[in-house]
């Protein structure tokens, strides 16, 4: 069948059979299907939507489409864990060593920042050393020998993904529940992953602003994990306020740091544990979710899951010195913190703007390969439904200057909304998908 | 603005400004933009539409891409016409000389066939000798001197436009009114075209199948007219059956020619008569259709017509003795009449069959710039409507070799229909938009 037919049967509402995926996506992988085909298809496929049968097989040619690894033969159960991305989501710091401290290996893959969106392997960055660049054979041995890994991709995975994802962006079909889902799907597949919990992200600071959508996205990434022969379970976790109080790398380290010694704020901590109890009965580890949690509140009060991010960031190269003593830590010159301006209830903190504040401030980047600050940053004090009073600290801000902490601070201060009514606290979950 | 966003408003259904169309165009002009987001734009064009407004934007974006000709300063009026494409449509071929032979200067730009749609330039070229690629000097020159010019695109006329054209063919995206009646239209103007017979074909054999989107097209290519400044009327012609017999490069210059010594199928003679009189009131020769029909008819009965033809020819370097004795165009090695094997009324007589037969036999060409062979060709017999006795003559093939005829023959036998009620003849024309 040629590029041109598979387009049009798209573009007139026709469903695609397996082999005009595999042969579309194989064709687009060698180059023999140009990109402006797959960009006019991605529209089509945007506008007119997909079966979640035509998105598992788009998954599948999409996770075939290079190299794969087989996990299988290093560690029990392929265990994973995927945020789709947030503002203040440092959860990952925490859980691995967690899920690792009670047993189960984890060797992780993750991604870098873009846009108002912060991305793991930048947080791990602002330790001095840290590589993220570790070879497949690192990879599998650091995971044989310490059971915790966490670096870039190590090979190329799911090239079809990666050709995708890049056109895109640059074509206005980023907003595609079966592209998102096929695309976090084929990379997860092609690494070799066997059980993953989902962190579907919900609301003003994640890609999918409402929970319908978050819905659909999260039942269609579990439907296609299933339909792939893999275990799947997706949290629906709110992303309206940032999670936590940190946002930007080296803040965001040090409040994950607090959080592995047992401190840290209530809500991310909470997070953490859901997800860490959740990955640790898809493991096998627990029974159930309660018990999954007694044994994550263990790995923290007991200090095995801090022994476990120390060990992981001397293993991968980083300064045991700066975790240990986190004010060593990348300091920004210029911190001040804001008082609230008003009293009453807190009615709103919009994670976009905070997100896009951090943005400005050079705590992430705009186009991908920039680089970034990995000091600077915002302390969000409070969450939504606390009462604060006028003149009470509101936020911090940790900038380059003074310029871009007066911008910031405007910003960050229209990001706060305040009520005289009593308003109720944002739930951390909307449910969980199976 | 960015394209990214200019694609994501037409994606989101919102209706772009006149400013976003300029610069999407230009950009694409200019290779800043690149094809595949013209090709993911092309595909949220089609499915969500254009407003008239929008879609006349575009149209002068286009026009105004490259060079544009103003023939403002050669003649009184720049008169044109142009068909959506169709089966056996030779209509240029005697039109033009009839409305110069009634005193209007025509200065056409023509193009080729593509798939089972024919072309004039093709069918000019069965002439030997004769030139369709005139310089821009040539075709001004001729213009003045003759009153009658047909060729190929002069110069680079609506680059954007030949661009997006080529571009939409392989991406899915030809089959949008707005994009086809911007790129008709776009041509046109940058032509210098100030007043334009449109013949817009409906039916099996025609882009547009149905009469509703035949309309729709008709009545967006007069609005654009106007709303560019320009003179325009519209027919709407059947394109159910091929026009006229015969359908094939060198049979269809010979029924041209046989039109213009007062002869030929009687269908093609009215359509000609038809298409010529709304160009002379257009141009302003005929205050009415009925008086430019008069005019029309005369041109054809004192062999004005066919004067300016052989003019024509002997100007832009054909053998004139080739129109004089047509018996001398491109015979094919093989022809045999093909009998009705059945007995009946003619209930159709499928012009896309007829059409994709003719392409078979080596009539027309599959991609651009493929040869063609400008002997080979069918002669359909009869009109829908007809009553046939099974062994009376129904068709011609002219093929290669008998192996070619053989699969046509097969076709063209499926392609006619017969029913034993009385069958009304097909109407010539559905309507005139202005």
């Amino acid at each position: 069948m040629r590029a041109v037919d598979i387009i049009i049967k798209k573009r007139d509402k026709q469903e695609l059979s397996k082999t005009e995926i595999d042969e579309f996506i194989a064709g687009y992988t060698s180059g023999e299907i140009a990109d402006y085909q797959a960009a006019a298809w991605a529209m089509a496929v945007l506008i007119n939507g997909m079966t979640p049968r035509e998105t598992t097989d788009l998954t599948l040619a999409m996770a075939h489409s290079g190299e794969t690894l087989d996990l299988g033969k290093v560690v029990p159960i392929a265990l994973d864990k995927h945020s789709t991305g947030g503002v203040g989501d440092k959860t990952t710091l925490v859980v691995e060593p967690i899920v690792a401290a009670c047993g189960l290996p984890v060797g992780k893959m993750s991604g870098r920042g873009l846009g108002f969106s912060g991305g793991t392997l930048d947080k791990m960055e602002a330790i001095p050393g840290y590589r993220t660049d570790l070879t497949t054979e690192e990879f599998l041995s650091q995971l044989v020998e310490e059971g915790l890994v966490l670096t870039g991709q190590t090979a190329d995975l799911a090239p079809a993904d990666g050709k995708l994802y890049a056109l895109r962006d640059v074509t206005g079909t980023v907003q595609s529940i079966p592209l998102i889902a096929s695309s976090v799907m084929s990379k997860k597949i092609a690494a070799g992953t066997r059980a993953i919990v989902l962190d579907v992200k919900v609301g003003l600071g994640a890609f999918m602003q409402n929970l319908d959508e978050g819905r659909a996205l999260a039942r269609l990434m579990v439907d296609i994990a299933h339909l792939a022969g893999r275990e799947a379970v997706a949290l629906l976790s709110d992303m309206n306020q940032p999670l936590g109080h940190a946002v930007g790398n080296a803040l965001e380290v040090h409040e994950a740091i607090e959080t592995l010694h047992g401190k840290g704020p209530v809500d991310f901590r909470e997070h953490c544990l859901q997800v860490a109890s959740h990955m640790l009965v898809l493991g096998g580890k627990a029974r159930s979710e309660s018990y999954g949690l007694d044994l994550a509140q263990e790995a923290l009060a007991e200090g095995t899951a801090w022994a476990k991010f120390k060990r992981l960031v001397s293993c991968q190269g980083g300064d045991v010195r700066f975790v240990e003593e986190p004010q060593r830590l990348p300091v920004a010159p210029f911190i001040r913190m804001v008082e609230s301006p008003e009293t009453g209830y807190l009615s709103c903190i919009d994670a976009r703007e905070v997100g896009e504040t951090a943005l400005t401030l050079g705590a992430g980047r705009v186009r991908k390969g920039e680089p970034i600050d990995h000091a600077v940053g915002i302390e969000i004090l409070n969450k939504v439904g606390d009462n604060v009073q006028a003149g009470q600290p509101l936020f911090v801000v940790h900038a380059r200057d003074e310029g871009a902490f007066e911008l910031a601070r405007q910003r960050l201060l229209t990001a706060h909304h305040w009520s005289q009514e009593l308003v109720d606290p944002l739930p951390h979950f909307y449910g969980t998908i199976r």
